[in-house]
């Protein structure tokens, strides 16, 4: 077996290392990884963006499906061979966050990927209690979706969506399209506006209505989708200080704003708005145990268009090229890399 | 009779003029004013900012009790002599957010005191169902808080505060201090943040801990205030864009922030800090018939420090002066002016 994995090491810089396969410490499981995705926040450590909190050399990744390969003598309930992806975070169990029962935003939360290794590599030790089980026959390299999925799922039910509510998500990314399709099958009506033609493309192979805001009035067309009432929810995914403004702008009375993308910027607010309109602004980050486990249940029942969001997997040899490839960013949703040792390399 | 009215006629100008007693129309309620107090709104408008949505000669004031003088014989269930308040809201019924029950902030309100004639003369005919009633034997001039006290009952309930929470109060003015007593009352442990030493004294008066802005840490005393936790809600009411920062720096995670100020330009909001620890912003604004009768009980029953609250009264005909001391803003908390005619003027 071949073991390797990919390190950060410096702004615009990943290494690929041999890696190794000790035996796990106590709590701990040895997963071999088969796929990991990249997302946005790797990205970000790619650029160096986020060396106050990355610790080079580094190996990121957190969206990832795998098999166990060995669990630790005292750990129970897992084998060999057993399918999984991980719940990538590790609460310090005391803190005010922790102790009012907030343990995915704990003060000193440790991410699997950012703050300690990640998966981008063939075998990837974390603690048991981060495992979360995938059905037997669940192809891996769709099930290594569910760490985004989980955001989707978390965003969508910190929005209280309703049955018949219209909702309008800005930014068409994987995480503005799976909270699209998420929320679509809880019965809300979607739109979806991003400048992007590929992206507006595969959301329109989807069933989603879209909007381009570069040519249309997105006001004057919520106006239009909704009667002149607004939107009940908008989910703010988009990062930019103009996606903030069209989403306050387009929330009818007591619409609720989910804000879903990071801005490291304080932006421009209408404050008159919020008290004008009595809206409301949720901040949501990453997801509960519970939000992992509905979104492993979405991707085996078919929900998630996986084949519309795999745009590409590239073997881990290739990872820095990948990175690369998403920085140029058109063409392209979510790319997967490949993270099985040689021997294993058909398990997709 | 001596009828008079106060008209806002142009930027810094108030015209005392002689009022008129016409037959209330059909559907409507004359009512002799006794005491009518000044707000921020009315300062606005005073100074002119306001103009582009007051017509002048408009007559300006909303915080009111009085007795109806006539009812329209098409009207039921109001008498001569009945003690009463107005909520000065005129929904239009068919907008969006009146459909959806939220005619409190109707897309159309018609707001007694700006978009049309309000309290400040001694004769005022409103729709009949803007009338709420008073008991028997509370004093008007007490009375005359019911709507700001109704304000911050309606602020108070979008906070969803629960008993033993800890609730920051940013701005020490008459809705402040009225939002930190009826929160105080709801079983919330209050700290309210104050630059003026006048109003900071009148709530350590109350009983209410205060911070001054100028000399202590906020960040600091409210960590140590919550054990490093952070504040379950904050409520914005100074509309200083230091007192956004302030709120929202205070808060727990998954704290809430209710924006009770107007803040006329868009302010700089960490929309990082909404997303990292999940909180909420809740914009609160005017108030629902329930707010407006929970408030005349809490006066009625004497929770609400009407003495440490009304500064002064003064006649009708220094309703200028009155402003103009306003204005001037140190040492004076809320002023109501005397609207009794003559006759009527020993009602207090
Ligand atoms: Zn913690
Ligand atoms: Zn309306």
């Amino acid at each position: 077996m071949n073991a390797r994995r990919v390190a950060y090491t410096a702004p615009r810089t990943l290494a690929l290392e041999a890696g190794t396969a000790a035996e796990p410490p106590p709590g701990h499981v040895a997963i071999d990884v088969a796929y990991t995705g990249i997302c946005g926040t790797d990205l970000h450590i790619f650029h160096g963006s986020m060396d106050a909190r990355v610790d080079p050399p580094q190996v990121i990744g957190h969206e990832m499906s795998g098999r166990v390969a060995q669990a630790a003598p005292d750990v129970t309930g897992w084998a060999a061979g057993d399918n999984v992806t991980v719940m990538p975070l590790v609460p310090c169990g005391q803190c005010p966050a922790c102790r009012a029962g907030h343990r995915h935003i704990c003060h000193h939360l440790v991410f699997l990927g950012i703050d300690a290794a990640g998966s981008l590599q063939s075998r990837w030790t974390v603690p048991a209690d981060t495992l979360v089980r995938l059905p037997e026959g669940l192809p891996l390299d769709r099930a290594a979706l569910t760490e985004p999925t989980a955001v989707a799922v978390h965003d969508v039910r910190r929005a209280e969506l309703r049955d018949g509510e219209k909702a309008l998500v800005v930014g068409g990314g994987p995480i503005g399209l799976l909270i699209a399709v998420v929320a679509r099958r809880g019965g809300a009506d979607l739109l979806l506006v991003e400048p992007d033609p590929y992206r507006r493309g595969i959301a329109g192979s989807l069933g989603l209505a879209t909007l381009d805001p570069a040519t249309a009035d997105t006001a004057e067309a919520v106006a239009d989708w909704t009667g002149g009432a607004g939107a009940d929810v908008a989910f703010e995914v988009s990062g930019a200080a103009a996606g903030v403004t069209t989403a306050i702008d387009a929330l009818a009375t007591r619409g609720r704003l989910v804000q879903v993308a990071i801005h490291p910027a304080p932006r421009e607010v209408s404050l008159h708005r919020f008290f004008w309109r009595e809206l409301t602004l949720v901040g949501a980050r990453l997801y509960h145990r519970e939000d992992f486990e509905t979104a492993v249940g979405l991707i085996a029942d078919g929900h998630i268009p996986a084949e519309s969001l795999i745009s590409r997997i590239e073997p881990i040899d290739r990872a820095a090229q990948a990175f690369e490839a998403l920085e140029a960013g058109a063409g392209v949703m979510k790319v997967l890399i490949d993270c099985q040792s040689e021997a294993g390399a058909d398990a997709r």
